[in-house]
């Protein structure tokens, strides 16, 4: 179905959003709770209203249009997303499954179809400024641990608590839940589908992060004067464990697994010294609770072998456990038999990034839209994508909608 | 020869050095040309001038102190090394041999014996702050290519020609050049005297320090979202020419060559980022020009082929290029045999380690004399030497030149 009444509107919005927190030189920074996510939700509120849509927003500052009457809500389809950003990143990240809820519905209205959406733009979906992240989601579906918000603390140091009392939370929020199904369109955050030449992917599953911390401790010794032979070098031994990382999630690769080592910080780093300590950052992913297990255990046997060769003394820590979440596979059968209505070249696939939408299989049947960002390049200024590309994702729902009705 | 009028200022005087820069838990970190260097100075200076001697500083912060009327350098025996260090570094790396220095002066003065000294406290010895080893004495010494002085800065930010031009130096030193000849004591840095129950070592040679800087870059990725067949990730190509750099330097060690990766760099280093940047520091050391000539060809093979199947562009920088020093055959004769006539343990062995005296042999008749650290740990908090050690290193160069008079 091509777009007949959101194709002006959806630039429109992209115009109005793009100053917010606009960086010289491209891109913007939009922290969670920030003057500039406020403004994000003002313009959303406002431009909703102004198109004659029914708003909202909750206790914690979730906001809300609806094309239907109060009450209805379990009978509606949310399309939602985010409007923070991380530090320094791209326009795309999250505006655009917003700005699609707002498209879908003009569409519907155009051609008179009735189906009632509630589009939901959540609060602090990036980790930037409270360390936690999909916040607004997990606090609406009630799927947080209120210790690690009652702990939060921003970056300019406002405890989070303090944040959502100012804006009204006294420890619960008004819901609308149940909702009929859960849909969500975004960025790909990665180049699957450019390198494949694909417009959409419809996501399968959600990727679980395992996250840990590994401290290397040997030797700091002259770099100069201690013979190869009696060293207990920590870079060394990070270095043969970050390919064994890399091996194992390598292995695991046809699997959708992934592991990375992504932060290194090395001691005393200077250089005429042989380092003394290396502390690693590993994180672990998959759709596949077994081969992130299997990941798991390789890299913990490598990391005690290499270690135990080299007379390097270590500590591992398990910093975050999640477990994948499965999508809805009529949900997201059904939006791939819409991308192949629309001509669309598509695949299924997994999301290796978290998103929102994580947290509404517990509630409701839920699916994910991907479309490509240019290099796959996203939480960066340069994170690009094509009008083009967001309509594609807009007529995959829009045409899911309409076949359904 | 028993030392009849210095133990006790030899250790009134690292009492005094001791708290200067002094980490909880011990060791010291005294960057060059920081505040704890200069504190550093000012107490050498001071106890020099308080001992009765004539002290001074040239217009780059060196300090001086002399047993002698000002004009007659070029007859005086230079005993000299520096007082900075690395950070998290030991006491003794450097202020041994300027104690030294003021001991042997003081002995000499008790036992009537006349001979000329020039004792030198070198600035900016470790290449620390500045990423330039023996600045002090290359400058002296006029060794030192100056578009690399222009180009350094410290780890503040600063660049070291504002640093210098502060303290006075306008592009030239008054110096007092020739001097008769230069000896250093220094403790060894690595195990062999240790290991073989030696008291003291006279070194022969020092080993050459060839250094590189290593650009490697990949492409930063989403770490949930890229899978590992798409990914440039500039960290595993890291790890891979760091197991090979360690690789050629085993290779080697028959030839005392040693390699080394002191410094990662590490971008964006966030946990979920694929690392996109990365650069490393390098430092090849030997005595043997061929053998550093091998392990520099090696280096450089393997890290064109790992960037190359790993799809890395890179570029490798020459920050460093020295030649092996041979010192001098008559003077390390000479304290050795005053060595054997002290009754030590004693051998004639190279140095692996960089050291000011390397730019003496164009100056004058240089040699240098060790003496054990614990374990052979230096370039770390853990880095000790006894006082009787000292002591050993001090009666080999006052015995060498009563013994000359």
């Amino acid at each position: 179905m091509e777009l007949i009444a959101s194709k002006e509107k959806l630039r429109e919005l992209f115009a109005k959003f793009a100053p917010v927190g606009a960086l010289e030189g491209g891109g913007n920074t939009r922290l969670a709770y920030g003057p500039e996510e406020d403004e994000m939700h003002r313009i959303f509120t406002e431009t909703a209203r102004s198109l004659g849509y029914r708003t909202w927003a909750d206790d914690i500052g979730n906001s809300y249009a609806a094309n239907f009457a109060e009450g209805a809500a379990d009978k509606s389809t949310v399309i939602a997303s985010h409007l923070d950003s991380v530090i320094e990143g791209g326009p795309y990240d999250g505006p655009v499954g917003v700005a699609a809820g707002l498209m879908v519905m003009e569409e519907l209205k155009a051609r008179g179809i009735e189906v009632p959406i509630t589009v939901i733009a959540f609060r602090c979906e990036e980790s930037a400024n409270f360390k936690l992240a999909t916040l607004g989601s997990e606090l609406l579906t009630n799927q947080i641990d209120m210790k690690l918000v009652e702990k939060a603390v921003g970056r300019d140091g406002t405890p989070l608590p303090e944040v959502l009392k100012k804006r009204g939370y006294l420890g619960d929020i008004k819901r609308d839940l149940p909702y009929k199904e859960y849909i969500e369109l975004h960025i790909e955050q990665a180049r699957v589908l450019e390198a494949a030449g694909e417009d959409v992917g419809i996501v399968t599953a959600i990727a679980a992060a395992h996250r840990f911390t590994l401290h290397l401790s040997g030797m700091a010794d002259h770099s100069g004067a201690t013979p190869m032979s009696i060293r207990r070098d920590a870079l060394t031994c990070a270095a043969e464990i970050i390919l064994a990382i890399e091996n194992a999630g390598r292995r695991e690769s046809g699997n959708s697994s992934v592991a990375t080592v992504g932060v290194v910080e090395n001691r005393p780093n200077i250089i005429n010294a042989v380092p003394g300590k290396v502390t690693l950052q590993i994180d672990i992913r998959g759709i596949d609770a077994d081969s992130i297990a299997r990941v798991e255990t390789e890299v913990k046997t490598r990391i005690e072998g290499i270690c135990k060769a080299r007379n390097i003394d270590y500590e591992l820590i398990g910093v975050d456990s999640k477990t994948p979440v499965t999508l809805d596979p009529r949900l997201v059968d059904d939006l791939y038999q819409s991308a192949v209505r629309e001509g669309l070249k598509c695949r299924k696939m997994p999301s290796g990034a978290g998103h929102d939408a994580m947290m509404f299989p517990k509630v409701c049947p839920t699916a994910m839209v991907f479309i490509p960002c240019k290099d796959g390049i996203s939480h960066n200024v340069k994170e690009h994508t094509e009008f083009e590309q967001m309509e594609n994702g807009i007529r995959v729902i829009l045409g899911y909608l309409a076949e359904k009705k």
